[in-house]
């Protein structure tokens, strides 16, 4: 079982369906990268502020050594976190980053928020997360998108990342960055599920000829681990009625559907399971159609709920207004 | 009665309350202007993109020779239009609209909104709307925020504006822009009324000492005569029973209390009226006060409804996705 791919206007190939690497534990993550390789899949999502990018690196190496996989076959995404946005920054913590994958290039690069904070060197704190390390809150930095999307741009040119891209960043922003990128992002990675569908955005970037990667497919349950009060006030989408129906008439699972639901109209998915049966299921979801009633009735779902908000983390950036 | 003032970041006093020229017909223009500092107003709200600069000129320098006021006790406001974002361009219409107004220096000169259209003569087309008069569609500039922040800056400079701001802006282009400003922008404008609060956007804007100016303090009442759908599908604001009910409490029209609400939480006004009592009650909204579980009544009545969206208007520039 392989993911279909989309073509990027990179001109790259990227699976459509990929493992999420987000709160992957730092003492299974070889394992089951190791497993999300054995299972078929090719493209991992990570990113510094994961926390894990050693072990993904070693988890891939040994795949690769064992003869499951060869380095051009995997799509291998990281992100640039808040704190190295600085130009002068950008190009160091990706080679740090590089090393850890054990690689010598990204797939795909992409810019993790649109929020500068102040530089943290990786020997005080890595990854150092949203509080300045000397002061407990975020310190901003004065690097503008254009100048860290200069610096990401750069790292195409020294072939050190194949494609870029951008994460958590709305319309009026991507206007602006699509006036003077010199490479257009990619991708746009996004929080996308039932709860949060964001349709205008999704159109629009995707009339831009940016691929939509939807993280965190499953709405509030990957929430619910964090103990987000959000999380908790609406219904687990696995429960919602639309969802359990289409599962039972197509012979899935409601994750299945969840995913299905986003790919069957374009949009990439990473989801993450250490479940060796799910991880095989979240695999299968492309070779199979949802009917349009039911893509409707899932479209209905809508409530317009953000879970990964900054405020929510009890940081005052709001970045989403 | 006069306004109250606010101090802005550029060391100026605005008036709290001011007069909005949108959609103010050329041929009452002048008088109604006339009329409105007669009745006190020192602050009038305009832009190249209302079409009615001249006749507010006309007006004004009316008022100024009959000894009404002078100049330097009226607050100018007005807007560069999308078509003119280009750094090249922004001196020139600043001058035309500047000498459309009869006078020699803005006090406060918004960019109207985060988007970059082509360039259109003056002598072709003005002001030209959101239409290339070539194609009959909006045509894109490669005019950054950056760029024509800049130009606004050198207004600024050059004595053409005292004070420079935004308006429409989100957050994520308003943090990016308040990394490379060299002069902050003084305020922002924004669709601000019961049915789209916007408490978020607000909070944020007014912490980084920006002031926040309610456009369309009615809501869906201005739309109506642009027979506008979104605003046929709500109740006007004025038959609202809270705002009924504060106004009666407290022997104001249901338009006081939407313009008291906003002035209460520091934010300006700039409504219109041709009518001789409502103008004068428009300006009568800042020396008294709602209680706070009126202001509470009123704030749970947000609805997260945009009006003055181009998707509105049939332009396809979801800004505010």
């Amino acid at each position: 079982m392989a993911s279909p791919t989309v073509k990027l206007n990179s001109g790259y190939d990227m699976p459509l369906v990929g493992f999420g690497l987000w709160k992957v534990p730092n003492d299974t993550c070889a394992d089951q990268v190791y497993a999300a390789v054995k299972a078929g899949y090719r493209l991992f999502d990570g990113a510094a502020d994961y926390g894990n990018e050693k072990e993904v690196g070693e988890g891939l190496a040994r795949a690769i050594k064992d003869g499951l996989v060869k380095r051009e076959e995997l799509f291998i995404v990281s992100k640039l976190w808040n704190t190295y946005h600085d130009a002068d920054k950008v190009e160091s913590i990706a080679r740090k980053q590089l090393a850890d994958l054990q690689i010598d290039y990204f797939d795909l690069y992409l810019i993790h928020f649109p929020v500068a904070l102040k530089y943290v060197d990786p020997a005080e704190a890595y990854p150092p997360g949203w509080n300045h390390p000397a002061t407990g809150k975020p310190e901003f930095s004065n690097a503008t998108i254009q100048e860290t999307w200069a610096a990401m741009e750069s790292l195409v040119d020294k072939k050190l990342a194949r494609s870029i891209g951008i994460s958590n960043f709305s319309v009026q922003l991507i206007m602006d960055l699509l006036r003077y990128a010199r490479i257009p992002p990619a991708t746009l990675q996004i929080e996308h599920h039932p709860y949060l569908q964001q349709k205008k955005l999704v159109e629009f970037v995707q009339k831009q000829g940016i691929v939509i990667t939807a993280y965190s497919s499953f709405g509030n349950q990957g929430f619910l681990e964090l103990d987000m009060e959000a999380a908790r006030n609406v219904p687990l989408l696995f429960d919602v009625d639309v969802i359990k129906a289409a599962a039972a008439k197509h012979g899935k699972t409601p994750a299945q559907v969840l995913l299905r639901w986003a790919t069957q109209r374009g949009i990439a998915v990473i989801p993450k399971s250490s479940n060796p049966k799910r991880l095989a299921e979240n695999l299968d979801v492309t070779g199979w159609d949802l009917d349009d009633s039911e893509i409707e009735a899932i479209n209905a779902l809508d409530k317009g709920i953000r879970f990964n908000d900054p405020l929510n983390y009890g940081m005052y950036i709001p970045i989403f207004a």
